[in-house]
């Protein structure tokens, strides 16, 4: 890689650290600059406002993620056995930050939906599409399980797609408020309730 | 009232509208001292620091949400009703704030939550007490229902409680993302799947 490319990468991984600790709306561009090691006249070079660098920390921080849910829940596995897959690894991203950096961070979308949605349409309108990516990507899989007989025959699936994705969201944020990974260790028999899976027809976890 | 609490009350409401639109870190003292009409001199006749008047503002929202929590969950009637109905006051209040301001505002703990969990620990303690609380009073009405036999039978109270709460956070964060109260319509049925209630045994609507 040459040098531009570096210090665009720089600013890229400084500028999502950043937003994953601070939030968006307390940063400064010459703090990312500083951050990075770079001066702020590249900063320009590579990305027209904090708004488009943002924009870019998010295009690529679901394009890892999306393809980690595409793997997960697109494999062979049984469709419910998937969806542990899936809260099992949401968790250990957790358990990773955890580790690595000190601190649950909790889920850069929700916490950006959290803090931008009625300030910033652009980001919000991003954050609207992704998680609709991930309630199509979960309702797939629940209407296998559906399919199957695996589910409550009542199911709505688009509904409990969406309502799963809220589980994660809530309990990802009390993850963070106690800075504990463990509370995303219900997700699933959350999710079997949710998709009104009869107690005695659970699988095992 | 006297001019000096007129001036108080002028800086916790001011406060109180920016945190719910803007978070905290964005917010600086003399923003909310001209949002209030107030000088800035006064701010610090009545609070040490913007974290103590944050603190203020979440101690002032949590006592009155306490109290409707009470009313609500503490009626004399059916447990699983009593749910039903805290999930459609807080859906009301979205609705209030959407009419009223013109946005769902989302959950104020939820918000600075997400926002500070990781950056200033006395609103983070804060946060977890009410958090904590919020899981105890509904774990209260999760064991009065189970204990007449309307959940499924394996339920664990303070787990089903506490991914009520982690429900109720991430359905009012699709709410503010899509600006759209109604995503908390189905709170109601999505605990009664929480609560392993069989689909052929829940209470009307």
């Amino acid at each position: 890689m040459g040098r531009k490319s570096d210090a665009r990468n720089k600013i890229l991984e400084a500028a999502k650290a950043l937003i994953e600790q601070r939030g968006y709306s307390a940063l400064g561009v010459a703090e990312i600059c500083t951050a990075a090691g770079v001066p702020k006249g590249s900063f320009y070079h590579f990305f027209a406002s904090k708004q488009a660098l943002a924009l870019t920390v998010i295009d690529e921080h679901w394009a890892a993620q999306r393809q980690q849910w595409s793997e997960l829940l697109g494999s062979g596995r049984e469709p419910l056995r998937r969806l542990a897959d899936l809260f099992e690894a949401t968790e250990e991203f957790q358990r990773a930050a955890l580790r690595q950096e000190g601190m649950v961070v909790g889920c850069m979308f929700g916490n950006l939906a959290s803090e931008l949605s009625s300030q910033v349409p652009e980001i919000r309108d991003r954050l609207q599409e992704i998680f609709e990516t991930q309630i199509d990507m979960i309702e797939k899989v629940v209407a296998e399980a559906k399919a199957a007989g695996q589910t409550g025959p009542a199911v709505d699936t688009r509904e409990a797609a969406r309502s799963i994705v809220a589980q994660i969201e809530g309990r990802v944020l009390l993850a963070k408020l106690l800075n504990d990974p463990a509370q995303l260790g219900t997700l699933w028999q959350n999710s079997l309730g949710l998709l009104q899976v009869p107690a005695d027809a659970r699988p095992a976890a």
